[in-house]
């Protein structure tokens, strides 16, 4: 660290889907303000399920709200991902972001739904620009679900990663489970359990008589194997998956040459 | 293949993110109706850059519409992974899609494109339900752009992973170079080249004298290497990478370990 980095406090950049007034993210900014001076940029409205969506076709605002006493923070009208680009571009334009945390998601982002997560988007779009990233989400989707019983492992594991950094990756997808009695057993490095959601949308009819479906569905688990997060919050555990974008499947190249003319 | 499967044409998904009226989808349609029975449901409006975004807040539509003489098509007013989703679970309720293909996009999806691509997120929502997808997109982003040059590309890699699958993967990121000469050189198979967006927000003030921003940029390539996606197409190459939704960096966990209580 240089000298000049020791004087200066850590800026961490606070995001989520689930709005700027959302509790979860009020439990977040409560824990990471310890840490380094903290500035908010989060969705005016709910985002869940933008996955890593980018506002195309309309124009993005941004405006300072008074949401968390003594904390600079700021509302946008895009997905997650915008606002973590407004953040880096606009409100933070001369200075380093040192950590991005995006939650606490009030709803699980395990297994495959990091990939419809604006949560977890949003702390990808962070990673992408190098900054140390990480997503938290509860597993429970109640506005008045208990934060409590979690704190002190999201506490844990932001201090652990700003100490100690992620090797090999600038992204994890934290998921904390909910078990009824509170006791949080631990925590658990693993992979991302396979896994799909078996649609069954809602089918209805508006007042003019034209039909509409509203999605909805019941997620599945394809992996029963202990090494992943699927099983460790069955356990009881916090899971830990890092993640990263490179989406190539490696395995296939060497059987798809085939294709090459 | 068995007596029944053999008898029957194969039943061929067609979606994209410009909407159902662009010029790319009915390139796209000509192509592979030549190998079975073609379904169209894509998006009513252009839905770039959604990624993986599903619609939670709101009602979903799908319309039967008269847009491809002779074929069942249909446009929703959801993201291209609604559409997948209705489509799967609603239009083709009781039938099973063999093929899925998305596209062909006004512009690339090579690189880390690949997450906030609407197009890209479409096929991988059907590869998700097992079904082999093939996302395709051009290198030039004008209604009016060539596309006779890619014809046969697009032609030879639906025909090919039609009869052979593609092995450890159920999903392809095609990218097609658009050589001023037209003169395509070939087709590589390769991996996804590490690169980001360097945003330049536009900054205007609206008729109320309030501040918008409108999201620019211009795309870095980080990786110069002759095994990815960007140098395939920078060589006039069209470009395959075999694809998935694993996120995970298995390469971290061992030194991640740390975190575990």
């Amino acid at each position: 660290m240089s000298y000049f980095a020791a004087m200066s406090k850590p800026l961490i950049l606070v995001t989520n889907d689930d709005g700027i007034v959302a509790p979860g993210i009020r439990v977040l900014v409560d824990i990471v303000r310890a840490y380094g001076d903290v500035v908010v940029v989060a969705p005016d409205s709910p985002q869940s399920g933008k996955g890593h969506a980018v506002t195309l076709e309309e124009p993005l605002r941004i405006n300072k709200v008074n949401v968390f006493p003594g904390l600079e923070a700021y509302e946008c009208n895009g997905t997650p991902v915008d606002c973590v680009k407004l953040a880096k571009h606009i409100v933070l334009k001369d200075r380093k972001v040192d950590l991005c945390v995006s939650g606490i998601n009030h709803g699980s982002n395990a297994s495959i739904n990091i990939i419809y997560s604006g949560t977890m988007s949003a702390a990808m779009e962070a990673s992408l620009e190098g900054v140390n990233s990480i997503g938290f989400s509860l597993l429970n989707f109640a506005f008045d679900a208990d934060f409590n019983p979690c704190r002190p492992y999201v506490d844990k594991i932001i201090r652990d990663v700003m100490e100690r950094g992620i090797p090999h990756s600038r992204l994890l997808n934290v998921n904390i489970p909910y078990p009824e009695n509170g006791r949080i057993r631990g925590i658990r490095v693993c992979k991302q359990a396979e896994g799909r959601w078996r649609e069954e949308f809602m089918e209805a009819v508006d007042p003019r008589g034209q039909k509409y479906y509203w999605l909805t569905g019941v997620f599945q688990v394809d992996d029963h194997s202990e090494d992943t997060d699927i099983w460790a919050l069955q356990n009881n555990y916090v899971s830990v998956v890092p993640s990263g974008h490179d989406l190539t499947t490696y395995a296939s190249i060497p059987g798809l040459k085939y294709l090459e003319v």
